[in-house]
């Protein structure tokens, strides 16, 4: 039924992109015909420790990838600076850039949005590939508009430098879009022991557990007369990106402009 | 800000009945201006036991109600029959419906959908006014897209004789219509023990418990491979029903058609 | 098998008073024989609003209650000033106490403990009833022995006054019963938002949610390498307790003592 | 405060024999003397592909390791045959084993039973050193006794082939233990779909999910009248188990006798 899609894979030695480079060739109605790598210009696939025994070619800058291998999507899971750069150069060759690094400015947006619409070449920057947890914010996002009352609880193992987490920040920030701040609670509570009632943002409450054991949980819960709605997100581990690196591989091919963040192409 | 909407409710003396006008008496947007039940014909709200001791009439039928109050909704919490006719009733006169009786054929819905739109009159059947629930089977239905591994777990008071319960069953059936029927587990998997793996539509899993201490709750698992998302409803008693209620009251009256299914006015 | 065992209830009239004369009259091996109510002295149970239709006689004063209806059993629902001077008129008449009021101070303790003694008959003193929340901080607090790092979620409805609950509170100090004080989560931690890493005794984090809702729940989570285990309770209303006094009633027969707190009558 | 205790590790190339080393090697009062592994004998620990770089003897047989280095404890994580030899050679030499492997029948206990007995030497045989499951399991049986409605919901990974998980099987049969055979839910409750209640036995009803993302979990549920007790434990990783064979080495010094199940040494 899918056409085959041909996939060139930038970054391929970083965490993320060994399991997408396991990703893309597992994949049936995926090719993977090149990757990109700086420090291994010229060798083979095969070369590469810890890479699948293929002989795809490897190069070490980007448009001559491009150029020998005409793939349909790059994914490119560099870094922020050489994921800028990719991204112009995929446009340019009319190669659908699938990006996955963070970094860019409201200037660097609106350039390549442009060029996009520009070259009607699909294009997607995703800084979190996490298809799971976008889910949970927008669901979260949705139902406070009809549940306003909200309190946010995320879980992480006890090596976790920072309370709360960038996700849970992230839901609460995308509420307060859909609801107006209000004080939750009732009006005369009081805290016995300092801080048992949590982070708070605009009336939301956070609270950051860390325990060994745990991995990266958040679970947004949100309550209504005689009702609780609860929203929950487990994380594993890293694998859990790769649904959605696959879901960006497709829905690129169907769009022609750029999409910002893994959300928007959510339905 | 809100422009102050004046509403009937039929059905007064159900639970659900006495919740509305409760509800209704208590919003400040909201002026309750009568009410219909063909037992109290003539008498005041003041006269109903258990209603507020307001100076409110009282119709025992509908078109005279209309015809006095000129009210801007109807609420109808009566039975299939009546909310039928109550319906039509209301569009002849102008009063936008919303109807939260069962029991509406095809043949039904065609008519009542083709009077609205004749009309230009906003109108909302609702069989099911719980947001929360509404909500949690429209996040496992969009959520299934991207990931199509499901299971349902729904747990109710141990007094409930049906088992899976029909939210269960009408969440697992809404899946059906965005993923293919796959089998779920391994293909080898087993059971040891009969019933272990759950019921099961089109590869979903449905699992029922049954105790004391519990009220009605449903949770929908999706897993993918590293994480898990789960959507989780909590309902402990039957004033869960009005903000659903409320937001009908305050959608009919943007609306120019028919809309069946809460489901379809949420965004 | 079981032996009818008799009893009398002080403080018929409060909401844990009506539950138990519910919960006394429907359970086959007790009797009920009289009630103790200083306000309605000399009527029949079934004058008493709200009672079962039972020709039970109603006494104003405990003692005469005792001489004339020599129960097994005295369960005092009451008031603590009322707890404390019905708990040694039961002890001086040979009549078994069962008594739920708090206020009881260790020279109390110690004065009641020994009559106990002295009079060789059994008595508990139950300010909790909840069987189900003595098992959580039981459990907990054996744990903790083995998975020290310890993390409370507790959540009430939002118009609840204090937090952390009183529960909440009582399991952490219990906990640090069999736990040195250790600093829990990372060395380096650090709140972005003050509180969200909740309130704090001896390194245990307590954190309390509050929502409409909720009622009244309470989780417990102990992290290890690998692992995570988590004890939780849920309360829906006030006849959870009624497992709690049923208990009682069965275990001070056997005992020829006095007990202080449900947790040292669970095995 | 503790005193130092010398421990061989037999078998240590295996999964859990690595994670034994490691964490013996780790922790301040043990201390690693040797190991037994016959395919190694006359190495180093060094010599062994992925073991720490240590000079320890590595034996090919448990006799001369115990002559000549005289450990404190013995842990075997070995296979059954093998295991059941260690254990005996290790009292006849006056060390304390610690032994996980499963298979030893009612006469190998009694007999091992009564040369721990003989030798006044203790010896744990623990065939799970889950502590995090084994509480789980213990609070579930304890529970039981007081809210004797209990269903049981276990879930993992999709690739596991039998349904119910032995630890469900065995926490259902130990809360038979405690409580009599019962019909749960309505005595008329009907199943729609059959399989929606789920295995049963002797009516607690056993609920088996499946899903990629899950690793090992399982939550016993009892409930009462208005409440609900929760038990659950997550299982993330093998390590999970350390804490136990911790636990079992510091627990034999104590012992001067066999004890058979980890559940027996937690109080």
């Amino acid at each position: 039924m899918n056409k085959t899609i041909s996939v060139v894979i930038a970054g391929p030695r970083g965490k993320m992109g060994r399991e997408a480079v396991s990703m893309v060739t597992n994949t049936p109605h995926f090719q993977l015909v090149g990757v990109i790598d700086h420090k291994h210009d010229g060798k083979l696939l095969r070369d590469m420790e810890g890479m699948p025994a293929m002989d795809l070619p490897v190069y070490g800058e980007a448009e001559r990838c491009f150029l020998e291998t005409k793939p349909d999507v790059l994914v490119d899971l560099t870094k922020p600076d050489v994921g800028k750069v990719h991204l112009e150069k995929a446009l340019n060759h009319g190669v659908r850039p699938v990006i996955g690094t963070t970094g860019f400015s409201k200037e660097d947006l609106a350039r390549v949005t442009a060029l996009a619409a520009d070259k009607e070449c699909g294009a997607i920057i995703a800084p979190n590939f996490a298809v799971g947890a976008v889910l949970m914010m927008k669901f979260a996002q949705m139902a406070a508009k009809y549940l306003p009352d909200v309190e946010i609880i995320e879980k992480h193992h006890d090596q976790k430098l920072d309370a709360p987490s960038g996700t849970a920040l992230k839901t609460a920030q995308l509420i307060t879009e859909v609801r107006s701040p209000k004080k939750q609670g009732h009006q005369d509570e009081r805290e016995d022991l300092p801080g048992a009632r949590g982070a708070e943002m605009e009336g939301i409450r956070i609270h950051s557990v860390r325990l060994p054991g745990l991995v990266a949980h958040q679970e947004v819960l949100l309550g209504g007369e005689g009702q609780l709605l609860s929203i929950k997100h487990d994380s594993m581990n890293r694998t859990s990106f790769m649904p959605g690196v696959k879901l960006c591989i497709e829905t690129v091919m169907k769009l022609d402009h750029l999409v910002y963040g893994l959300e928007n192409i959510i339905e």
